[in-house]
């Protein structure tokens, strides 16, 4: 049997094939195999909409049904040239091709392709294949906004039907789920281009969350020991050009600002504030370890084309920390780094979709810092602690950091795209690049050694991760509103306050729905917000002194005191205790 | 008897005519009157020093005993370029002054300087003023780095010795208490140049500080009804020039950075951005008020010459907010706002050194907008509000902003000198230029007015006020350290180490102690920290399961049990109860 890549790739000519018995005047780009299918660019004399793919997909099928035969033969430049005489954007590709280069053709019926191949050799091998065309987009051809725009037909293929299945049903859960779309929602932040495209804004619900989860985990750093500094967002440019990110970084960074002919950057990373404050004075063996950590703003140039939601933004904001600590410190503040984002995985509820990538050097030269005995204390340390923290990683081998090992934790998202949203990070460079030291027991100057990490990672990078995880159906914890009350009569209203005014004594989030409609109506939208508790109040209530609550994740409505409801919902939050979990969406 | 500036201004004179006799070949500069004495710019070929200046003193007492008259007379332009013809300074100034401006000079003594006057009539009549050299420092010729640099001598004076006295003991007071001496003292912050001289960084200690204040005013806003949300640093260039900030406000605006041909800015205010929130909606009568409120950073140019400690810095971080509501909710939204400052005034313990100033308009044409009518409806609904609150407050007439009145809250720091730290303003132009609206009950759009107000400040600057107001001696609800624990013998170790998890776990901000060093050096390192209470522990205490406890306020030392001392540390930070007055500086 054929791999996918054939079978997606073999498909994309059927494709072509399709297009040209029903667009005989059509010009072709190319068409490759990708992730979750393939594509093929056209060139049409009018736009295609979603009839015209139907239309394509059952000639697919006809040419699948009738067993062509895909041929390949071979051409001189000349003569392929002579044949694509009319198609020009074959024409440039073939004259694009080095000198001497075999130039190979794929024959498909009455549809011949450029192609170095391979395929299936005959479209019977198809027929059982999954495959559907999902949509239409422009697309410049090779990429450029210089050249013509083409019409690009996408679709998704598999090897079985229900493979397909599965993957429509999972994206259309993910685009449920896209961060973007419940930003919007679900009112957490918006984009407004008049401020700039990857500069989202906080919206007060979005705040609320950011806000708790910032001080969750200062709160958390501060008790093990992390001494939690502010440093500006900005500095000279010979800071940087100390640190080298100037010289190694640049294409990242903001353009420099000239303020009385002093040259300032947006800082990308915060190891040379923190370096300064570690020089500020003199320090001893006994002062260390120094954990300085930040919520640190930091500033990363990015193509505008690629700037989305909370994911790739212009402006991040990054849970930082540089441990500075002697060579014998070393494992031990290592391992606590890793046990530390391994509890904040744990009570943001996504410890199961997320997996630790140990990246170690190879043995390119020039790529790494060049001290065998450093790197194999280093990478002996790291593994071991890794082993004794009882983790199972992966090895990604020439994947370090050219100053030292570094731990990628990954996480996994709906459609099981995996990034990277922690790193802890060994190194040995930095320390001496801005000459920083310690007095050792006897007296001597010391190099300490340093630990880049995050914890919770970029806050806006996480919270895309976790909107899209909980599908906005946030643990109470850390959800922005925790309670909405809702009246069934305006008689109950003076109850309906006085338990409002209860629930936020107690500290918990309260919105409330005192409005004159329906019941169901109010319930529906407490619902389409994913709030954890809908507290409903009526006559009976009233009478009873108690309090009707329906769970967002049990969908159960129970009736009781406030009291109880208060000690199960303020517990739930003390604990980060999870009743959801990812698929229950409601 | 003359008045003050006339004998500044004559002593001034006495100065130099006693360096011309001490220094014959000296070039002079001018001597000028200023807010506590005077000083005079000297060309000297060798620099002072403290002997100079007592020399100085001494030969200037003898003039004043001399009893010399101070005469005035005029020349003409040519007599008087001929008469100074070896003081370089004095014929560019000479040279500077406008054709026709009559000429006049003061004779006292030997020594004639160019000079307006006016004078004491003979040095007899300064015999009884109170004076003292102060200092030399280097300055420019004129305040410009392209001229040469002179030394300047500066000296106090007034006219009756015992306010010379106080005054002396308040500068030395002032002096100790100096937020930048003290920030370097109690390690709460520092000043890299590597960094940027207006860009200090928050130490350990001092962000706890911040932090702390950062979070009480944060939930009280909260509390308060406010949204606080989360806006990026920057945005498009265009983003300003629809707020009118750019065109007003450039020269304290960061230099434009362009990226792949749009030109962003670092943000002088949040306002643009607060209207883009409010903007990603519609919104309707019903939803008003809206009070978005932010933890801002904010940007402004500075001269680098000016920049100091935490008071002008070139980024800050203001608690800003934006009220956003009918003309109906003005009035109560205006008095809400001055609750909250002069709540969270009497919180930080300040309220006693704080005063209110009230900026209306005045006659001038242009300088405000034009409608007469709002004015006078906004400026009767102000005063209305501040009188309903029974707060004292000064007009100041001709103080207000072009787009409305505003309440400035100004404190008063230990030399008396006030500076603004909060300010409310009443906007009625700012919703028109970004075109806001609301749909009324009757579906019309409607305008709503606006309130720019602050409640804490800028966070650096309020911070710095704080430092020098309480000498470094915090209230315990945001004193970096609350409590160190310091042990008379190492015997008592595991029992201190056990009280610091309990204090700890209670919430408190602890230290340790436990060096093999004598219980007096410990005692005067933790009161030289400020901290508000020193547990210490010896064996009685063990035995007897108490504490002894040093109250840095009362100097008191007490034993008493862990819990009552729990109880009322923590009950302190809880009521923001200060037992320490401004003037009990350890």
């Amino acid at each position: 049997m054929s791999n996918i890549e054939t079978v997606r790739h073999s498909l994309a000519h059927v494709l072509a094939a399709a297009v040209q018995r029903l667009y005989p005047d059509v010009k072709f780009g190319i068409g490759p195999a990708i992730d979750d299918g393939f594509y093929y660019d056209f060139d049409f004399s009018e736009p295609l909409n979603e009839e015209s793919l139907k239309a394509i997909q059952s000639e697919m099928k006809k040419i699948t049904k009738q067993g062509l035969d895909i041929e390949r033969s071979e051409l001189s430049r000349e003569a392929a040239l002579e044949f694509f005489k009319d198609q020009p954007y074959k024409v440039e590709l073939i004259n694009g091709l080095p000198e001497g280069e075999i130039i190979s053709v794929y024959k498909l019926g009455d549809f011949t392709d450029l192609c170095m191949g391979p395929h299936v050799e005959n479209t019977k091998h198809l027929r059982q294949r999954a495959y559907k065309l999902s949509s239409v987009a422009g697309a410049y051809w090779r990429g450029s906004s210089d050249n013509p725009m083409m019409q690009r037909i996408y679709a998704w293929a598999f090897m079985e039907k229900p493979e397909l299945k599965d993957y429509i049903a999972r994206r259309e859960e993910a685009m449920k789920r896209d961060h973007r779309r419940l930003g919007e929602e679900l009112e957490l932040f918006t984009v407004s281009e008049l401020v700039g495209k990857g500069l989202p804004l906080f919206l007060p619900k979005g705040a609320t969350i950011r806000r708790i989860l910032e001080r969750f985990i200062v709160d958390e750093e501060v008790s093990r020991g992390y001494l939690h500094v502010y440093s500006p967002d900005l500095g000279h440019k010979s800071l940087y050009e100390a640190s080298g990110h100037w010289q190694h970084y640049k294409d990242s960074m903001y353009p420099p600002m000239d303020l009385e002919g002093q040259e300032y950057v947006l800082r990308p990373m915060t190891c040379p504030h923190h370096f300064m404050m570690y020089k500020s004075k003199l320090r001893s063996y006994r002062d260390l370890p120094m954990r300085y950590a930040e919520l640190a703003t930091q500033f990363r140039r990015e193509l505008s084309g690629t700037l989305t939601g909370l994911i790739r933004v212009m402006s991040f904001h990054l849970a930082d920390s540089h441990i500075i600590c002697r060579m014998d410190q070393m494992e031990e503040e290592f391992s606590a780094a890793v046990e530390l984002a391994d509890y904040v995985m744990r009570a943001l509820g996504i410890r199961d979709v997320v997996s630790f990538r140990a990246s170690l050097r190879d043995d390119e030269k020039g790529k790494y810092v060049d001290d065998d005995a450093l790197w194999e204390k280093a990478e002996s340390m790291f593994l071991g602690a890794l082993d004794k923290l009882d983790l199972e990683y992966e090895i990604g081998r020439g994947e370090a950091a050219f100053y030292g090992p570094k731990l990628d934790i990954q996480a996994r998202n709906v459609m099981g795209k995996e990034d990277t949203i922690i790193t802890i990070q060994i190194d040995f460079v930095l320390p001496a690049r801005f000459d920083i030291s310690y007095t050792a027991s006897d007296g001597t100057k010391e190099r300490p050694v340093t630990i880049h990490r995050s914890s919770i990672g970029c806050i806006e990078r996480t919270m895309a991760f976790l909107i899209e995880h909980y599908g906005g159906a946030f643990p109470s914890w850390f959800a922005p509103v925790q309670v909405r009350v809702l009246t069934l009569v305006d008689a109950v209203d003076d109850y309906a306050k006085d338990v409002i005014v209860k629930l936020r004594k107690a500290g918990l989030r309260v919105e409330e729905d005192l409005r004159n409609e329906s019941i169901g109506k109010k319930i529906r939208e407490g619902r389409l917000m994913r709030i954890p508790y809908l507290v409903i109040i009526g006559n009976s209530e009233m009478e009873a002194g108690t309090i009707a609550v329906r769970n967002r994740d049990t969908g159960e409505q129970t009736t009781l005191s406030l009291d109880d409801f208060i000690a199960g919902a303020t517990g739930e939050v003390d604990d980060f205790s999870l009743k959801l979990s990812a698929g229950d969406v409601a």
